[in-house]
């Protein structure tokens, strides 16, 4: 079976490329609500696409926001059960003038194909849909019970995921989550994401008098919340950048030896790094691994932006009445939103001045750390798949960034999610001039079809599901 | 003499306030370059004004920016010579619904004329154009040599101030400068003002990354200059506010003990300043001399304001690749501005971070503090006359705000400046509802008669000069 979707894969390349280049056509921008419209056409793309494609069950669920695609493909009992996860939006364009070819003309150029939304998520999601079509096209359906849910908001921070999942959660119930979204770490070297840190966000606002105050008159009498908060912020870390509040890291675990493994393994070059991000090259320059532990597992506390007073061009003699921070956390696997919440307020609380008023407010209930489960039978599959098609074996990674959707489906389906993804985070996803590779394309067809034949068959000898440890 | 002109003035209050309030009719706001016109009316205004009194010369002087008017009424060989200094332009009246009658309507309430521009400097600068008149249509003319220079860009910075001074030094030469604005500091105690601190203003801006990057997926591995800004502005101050900067302080002269000593008999009240500012009181409440002493006569390096990264509404996942402060110091007698500025670079410099770049840009020359000679005859004479008309002996104070024309003079001119103004800091003249009380208006005729004529009482036995120490 497998040799017939894969040969009609191969046989219709020029076929999927143009499935390909209508999707990217559609402007699904979803952080802008000008583009509503343009969410609904690339919702409804996907639902035709699906249908297409042989799905019975294809129905678009509203979300209270853009909505999401949901597709059933049921009917073999002792086959495992696999939901496809993805997503139909993408990031805003900006700045135009950077793009080489229009965001939304895709154009092929050095075997990439150009344009936003191509590598996060289309192309990537496109490949499961493909191969679906793909054994119907030969007088045959997939090997596994297969569903997809493929939402709209991805790009807008997913406002509306959880509750969407919560909701639909019994026709969502699957033995193993595959993500087609979530971009392999580096062209060079495959690889598969295991892990990825937790969200906190919070604000902090201080303030001193009622009003501005004049610099000159009140200097040295009135209250500056300006120098009081950079004392406060400055005691939040020590000069290398580790985090002084106590309890903050309360409750966190040592990290993965697998994944400190992978890191000697990566051979992360620090240099190469730092002028990747246009970054000044610090005396001494940090070892790769030490940037890369900090990077994957290492909780932050980041300072997104701080703000107070006069900001505009020359001088304004003002001591201005409050001045406000903005931090993000990365959580490591034991750490605690609340916990760690807690701990920064109680911290701040402790080091703000007499004669000023703090605040800090909190940004949602914030995600712990996602952690697959290394025993995984279908990280295992994956893993092998990957070794037949990339021809080495995958090395287990973590991400410094946040992966909401595994922490989710495990939350209420109780599903292991594993990344499938066969994008690649150096194609400047939210960028100007994202591509893909369509080298890339042609291998995740191949791979997705012998996941899920590796997943039947599997199953087939001992009725074992794939996803428990 | 003296006799006649206070009788004519009496006798013609209700012109006098007529003649207030057409003056305070004309939006002579510098700031606004749509209020140019009216500026330009001011200036017309104001030199008809003098012209009316009697000055035989009177020009209208451009300086590259609002005009400036000049006028000279000589004559008087044995006499000495006196230099008055006043505005005509005024703040922007913004925010216009808090005004309980408009900017530019003059109106009476409570013995008090309120309009923007009213007490900052129109009433105070028209008190002594009313009593050279007083002696005109009582048959005299003034018992000095008398000039004038009314700027209209002290709302503006007076950035062609200097210029203009030098340029005209010849025809101002004077013996002494009596400042129609620089307001007393309460009403319930006369006070003359003797001493201002000086200004330095700088920017400071630290760079990581070329770009902002994600915070999740760069956070740790990347500079943020938002925290190696904040730990760097922590450490220009210890936590009661003092300046921790090498060489800051250096050349520094003690304070004045006669400052010290009005310090003491100020009664300043630490909560009533606290409750007027809107500012939380602290526990311990420091004393009323420790702030004032703060206030003017320690040197302060304040931030006016801190910027970098994300200041929007929610949550930005953004490491930002800059982050820059706003500062200005106020100086004391002895501290040099390039020497301050030098120090504080040197101390950023010193505390930067590797792997970030620093920029420190300054604004302008800056300004040294400014004291007048405690022994100046001009100082002594404007003292006995407030003593006469105010019934009590004014208290010598200074104040935390920069006053450059004090400097400017003596620079240009080698002339000592006496503030010599009626108006009174509470009377909100960079606010809404800006008023000057009449009651001053009237004290403030009398007095100036009475400043001119000891002036012209103290040269005629001895031909001595005031305002020489």
């Amino acid at each position: 079976m497998s040799g017939a979707a894969e040969t009609w894969l191969t046989g219709h390349e020029p076929q999927a490329l143009k499935t390909l280049k209508r999707f990217c056509r559609i402007p699904s921008i979803s952080a802008d609500p000008a583009y509503a419209a343009s969410v609904r056409e690339a919702a409804g793309f996907v639902a035709s696409l699906l249908y297409d494609a042989g799905f019975p069950e294809v129905s678009i669920e509203e979300t209270g926001g853009s909505p999401a695609v949901l597709a059933e493909w049921g009917g073999l009992p002792d086959a495992p059960t696999v939901l496809v996860y993805g997503h139909y939006d993408v990031q805003p364009p900006d700045p135009l003038g950077a793009w080489t070819s229009p965001p939304f003309e895709p154009t092929v150029r050095d075997d990439r194909l150009y344009a936003r939304g191509v590598s996060d998520d289309k192309g990537p999601l496109l490949i499961p849909i493909l191969v679906a079509k793909a054994y119907r096209e030969t007088g045959e359906r997939p090997p596994v019970n297969l569903k997809f849910l493929v939402e709209g908001e991805e790009e807008s921070g997913s406002p509306n995921f959880e509750p969407t999942v919560a909701r639909l959660k019994d026709r969502l119930a699957a033995d193993l989550v595959l993500s087609a979204d979530g971009a392999m770490w580096r062209a060079d070297l495959p690889s598969v994401t295991v892990a990825s840190r937790g969200l906190l966000g919070l604000d902090v606002r201080l303030t001193g008098a009622a009003k501005d105050l004049h610099s000159g008159r009140h200097g040295g009498s009135a209250p500056n919340p300006v120098r009081a908060l950079v004392a406060m912020l400055a005691s939040l870390h020590d000069a290398d950048g580790n985090v002084l509040v106590e309890g903050f890291a309360d409750g966190a675990t040592p990290p993965d030896p697998a994944i400190l493994a992978a890191i000697r393994a990566a051979r992360f070059d620090p240099a190469a790094y730092l002028a990747e991000i246009g970054a000044p090259v610090p005396e001494p320059l940090p070892t790769g691994e030490a940037l890369l532990e900090r990077q994957w597992l290492h909780p932050t506390l980041e300072f997104n932006g701080v703000s107070g007073g006069y900001a505009g061009a020359g001088s304004k003699t003002v001591i201005p009445a409050e001045a406000s921070a903005k931090i993000t956390c990365r959580l490591v696997a034991g750490q605690e939103p609340d916990a760690v919440f807690a701990a920064i307020r109680r911290h701040l609380e402790g080091a703000t001045p007499p004669g000023y008023h703090l605040a800090v407010e909190r940004h949602g209930p914030g995600s712990v750390a996602f952690a697959l489960d290394p025993a995984s039978r279908g990280l295992a599959i994956a893993e092998e798949v990957l070794t037949d098609v990339l021809g080495a074996k995958p090395l287990r990674v973590a991400m410094g960034a946040t992966i909401p959707i595994g922490a989710v489906f495990k939350r209420h389906l109780g599903t292991d999610a594993v990344f499938f993804s066969f994008s690649t985070a150096d194609e400047d996803y939210h960028a100007p001039n994202e591509f893909f590779r369509l080298a890339s394309f042609r291998t995740g067809l191949k791979a997705w079809v012998r996941m899920l034949e590796k997943l039947a068959a599997e199953a087939r000898p001992t009725a074992r599901r794939p996803g428990g440890s």
